[in-house]
């Protein structure tokens, strides 16, 4: 291991960090993304997975997280003075640690008998990290996102997903009139109108859930292609955020399934 | 009504509207919040409550749900140019929208016999406003906030709201060794230390649920005062978010009186 010191924002490693953080095409192009925070970047070292580079500044060396990090990662530090290291960080004030990876990429192919978890145009990148921590929590192993969804390795959305991502085999680009057919299993899709309620529905066995946009809702082709289920509401609100409607669902799904087991 | 014209950011209205924007501190002096966004107006005069001035620009006046607003708001219209209005809108491309109201003040005192849910450090405004979302459609009506909470008449917890805000009681700066011995029914606190399974308990009472802060957790005395509830987590991830796990819990409860109803 050695550390060495970079002082000029112009230097090509900043630049390069830089375009990660803020453009998904560039992402695509490399193939890499970043990690941000120590949570993340050890959940990622935990799971033997490689860190390509890591960044930090002086005075987060001493601190034990760091230290952490470094008996699992023995490559090059790159120490960046304060100043440098906020002007790059999208996450204020938390220790300073940026780790840039390779995507990961598996040869698996679609399995259409197992639960899965399918995005069907959410945008917000919180939402779409928080729904991948769900559904691992859940033990939904498989996510498909169509290509509407944000960037499921853009930092926020890693942020949001806790290290979800690590754990999940996720799909992006995925054209629903070309998977869905394929499915053995029940589909669900989340939806206020003219639905079942999902309390009355047995969830014991493999199935799909489709959850839609923030504000339109799930496609046309999904609402026309899945059984629509409905959170009952007793308050009467208009509608619950997608990243907690699709958890209860999936939580409605593993409280059968203990119940039964 | 009449539409006037302002022009310079420094008219004290405009600093005004920054201030209740920026400052918590000032919003508490001045007794006075911002809604930004149509839905969150709408949803605000169609609760029968009054705006006191509202800021849109020219272009905007034309738009369907400005005319709606109009015919539910008589008083000013304030009229700012775009790069005015976009330099004090923390909402990025929505349509130009922004109200300046009272703080709702209630009378209620706590009832102590009635569904409850205490936000214990809780400090994301995302997930507070969820969480009042998700409480409001759960039909939970009354919200107690320690101290550290968010400021729940920010904008940003206002947003994630959507609303909620306007159908609940919620008490903020509540000190919970005040609170938690008056309560005559069961108080839970979610934590996977020691806890029983969500799914094992009686919820078809009133009760009380208490939410930790998003990395501590709740506080020592939630955890001593309230019976630990866990949600069961079958694909073994080390935590929900704080948001999910309090509306899992929520339509639990929901899921077991209707079933029971």
């Amino acid at each position: 291991m050695s550390i060495i010191y970079l002082e000029s924002k112009d230097n090509p490693k900043i630049k390069h960090i830089r375009a990660l953080t803020e453009q998904a095409s560039y992402r695509k192009k490399q193939q890499q993304t970043i990690l941000e925070g120590t949570h993340l970047c050890l959940a990622w070292l935990e799971a033997s997975r490689p860190i390509k580079s890591l960044f930090t500044t002086e005075a987060a060396l001493q601190h034990l997280d760091i230290e952490k990090i470094q008996t699992l990662y023995t490559g090059h530090i790159f120490i960046l003075s304060e100043v440098l290291y906020r002007d790059l960080s999208t996450l204020g004030t938390s220790l300073p640690c940026l780790a840039v990876i390779d995507l990961p990429r598996h040869q698996h192919a679609i399995d259409f008998n197992q639960d899965t978890l399918i995005l069907d145009g959410v945008q917000d990148p919180g939402n779409v990290g928080t729904l991948l921590r769900s559904a691992a929590a859940a033990n939904i192993k498989q996510i498909l996102c169509t290509p509407a969804v944000s960037s499921i390795w853009s930092p926020r959305v890693l942020r949001a997903g806790m290290g979800a991502h690590f754990s999940l085999f996720c799909f992006e680009q995925v054209d629903l009139s070309r998977v869905l057919p394929q499915f053995n299993i029940p589909v669900y899709v989340t939806s206020s109108h003219q639905s079942k309620s999902l309390y009355s529905e047995d969830l014991t066995q493999p199935c799909v859930w489709i959850l839609g946009n923030e504000g339109q809702g799930a496609s046309e082709y999904a609402l026309e292609h899945a059984q629509a289920i409905a959170i009952p509401q007793p308050g009467g609100q208009e509608s619950l955020n997608v990243a907690i409607a699709g958890s209860i669902c999936l939580f409605e799904m593993v409280r059968q399934r203990q119940i039964t087991a």
